[in-house]
């Protein structure tokens, strides 16, 4: 993980930085299906023109970097590669970009971030240099991460990036007391909640809300619907094996991943018939731990995770510092004090002790409000 | 008031928007200090070159017309006069404009709107039209109502116009469960409560907000605090008097009015000496009628109120009709489900009751979001 620093982080000029930006846009091309793979994109140019672009659409599809080079040809000699991710230098599904960069002859890499992927951490980097081509690596940095936060984040931190989503009203209230919540929001803000699922590895919901609304949790009217390399996976957290084998989540194409602290051998065999994985984790305080899930998630190739749920699921997830980005959805309307809140958050009892959010984004989707927030200082 | 229609809607031209946007713009000079009159603005064009302009700074000074004449002098003869209100034909606390304009000599007046003052209405375009001047209307008419809406409320209504301003969290909670409030939003929030407090006739509260936080109610740190014709006069709803007579909105300049339905000779006295004018009202429930309020202010000149209070005489106000916009402003972080609602909203117990509102507004203030909304389809 040290060895990137041996590439110290070059000053970059205009057209750089306009490569790189090309290269990312390229890389963007893989947002719904690269996974489990990041999005990446590759720009080669000589004598100030491009001469081959590439992304990774799909995993076990050839690379950015090769698709490039085969664009390119014989161009590739002595070009510089704009790539928005280090390549790799080890044999995984397809074999190591390094290697092919270095062989087309390429004289000069330029890199968004190094590889968080400790089984690549500057390796690609470094068999480029030892291999005389100019590398520098820095350039568009943040955004790079961004694309790929998932993907950093299952191989800096072991577990997948969180966004949770949530809709209220004004008041900030999720449904009536009755539990009547179709539709808080408008049509424009499901379609939008349907984007978030369809980049994503996984949706993750609560037995509370599969009770009470029976979701069938899948990507649907999206324009990448049927490229999708297969629905995301839908993750439930069910302590004590509550869901019913005619659940919706069930009947989907794809996995339905049920966690479970019980060992109740029929109600597992019942759900196994009907189509669940049915895996047993940690407790915490009684419950589903919800960080135990997200590490088994991770170890399954799982990036990013959308989760929708109900205040009390939302308000663990929150308190424990385990929601990375919050996706909220406001209805310009009031449902009143009697109606369902949005986060259980216990023991908030003075000012102070506020969870406070950074607004990184503010929009109109259609009559609603989005807001995409992180978590301030943890 | 059916005699505006006599003055046909005309098409207008480019020349003439343009004038009419600087009427506009001068009026807008008059938006903290005109009350208890409608902000008012004057351009006085001539062969394609402004000769005066005015506008209506303080009661009991002259009106933009006048203003603007004054300024033209001769070259007044034979111009065009773009007013954003229809001129008085009234003795009021000056002469009549219409006859000033005519007088002068001016060829054309344009008027954004007739005057909704039934002294007035259409009184001042018939003077003109009767004197062979050239008579148009309803240019710009909807931005010249936006202006002055509490002063065609009064007109029209005969209640001045409500805006309920709240401050509350992501999940739509304005004080922990203790109370704590302090604070919920920053300061540039704060700060833009002061401006719309400053072009306020006044600013309500209930007992409930007034025994809780003791708030002044004044307009402080803003540009134009000392230049007011007076402080907003601060209106409480006190149904049995609770109020303290060493409060602090009895403390500051300006009136303070206390709404009661309570007949306790001694506490009236008291609050009497404190400063305070104490009214008796209808009683609605049990407790003061907020619409008898809302005449009775009326009745005192009073355009615009900004109602700042608690989660139930916001409830009541919303679910009453009476709130014209409502002013939000939302803080980036969660208090949590034990925390304090924003609106009461007794009985209401399906989707289709909820209370929609109209997003007029929206915008980034400081670390904060700001709503303005109007209540929808009444």
């Amino acid at each position: 993980m040290t060895e990137p620093t041996r590439f110290a982080r070059d000053r970059f000029d205009e057209a750089d930085d306009h490569y790189m930006g090309l290269a990312l846009e390229l890389a963007d091309a893989g947002l719904y299906t690269a996974r489990p793979n990041p999005r990446v994109g590759c720009v080669l140019v000589r004598d100030g023109a491009i001469v081959g672009r590439g992304c990774h659409l799909r995993a076990g599809e050839a690379h950015a970097e090769v698709n490039a080079l085969r664009q390119a040809g014989d161009l590739a000699t002595g070009a510089t590669a704009y790539i928005s991710l280090e390549p790799c230098s080890h044999h995984g599904r397809t074999p190591p970009c390094a290697d092919a960069l270095i062989t087309a002859g390429v004289s000069r890499v330029v890199v968004a971030m190094a590889d968080p992927n400790p089984r690549v951490a500057g390796g690609g980097l470094a068999r480029l240099a030892q291999n005389g081509i100019a590398v520098a690596v820095g350039l568009r940095e943040a955004q790079a991460r961004a694309l790929n936060a998932g993907f950093i984040s299952r191989m800096e931190r072991r577990r997948p990036w969180l966004r949770l989503k949530l809709a209220a009203s004004l008041d900030g209230r999720t449904a009536m007391a009755s539990g009547e919540s179709k539709w808080i929001t408008g049509a424009a803000a499901r379609a939008d909640v349907h984007d978030w699922r369809a980049r994503s590895c996984a949706v993750m919901t609560g037995i509370g809300t599969a009770l009470a609304d029976d979701p069938a949790l899948t990507v649907r009217d999206h324009p990448q619907a049927d490229n999708l390399p297969s629905q995301p996976a839908r993750v439930l957290l069910d302590t004590r094996l509550r869901l019913s084998p005619t659940a919706r989540l069930l009947a989907q194409p794809g996995r339905a991943v049920v966690y479970t602290i019980s060992d109740d051998g029929p109600r597992v065999a019942t759900l196994r018939d009907a189509g669940a994985e049915v895996r047993v984790v940690a407790s915490a305080g009684g419950r589903v731990d919800p960080l135990a899930v997200l590490e088994d998630l991770a170890a399954q190739e799982i990036n990013e995770v959308l989760v929708e749920c109900g205040p009390v699921l939302a308000g663990y997830l929150l308190q424990h510092g385990l929601v990375d980005e919050l996706l909220l959805y406001q209805a310009m309307h009031l449902l009143g004090d009697d109606a369902r809140p949005l986060a259980h958050l216990p023991g908030l009892e003075h000012m102070s002790e506020r969870l406070s959010l950074r607004l990184l984004e503010l929009r109109q989707v259609g009559d609603d409000v989005f807001f995409r927030l992180a978590p301030k200082g943890e």
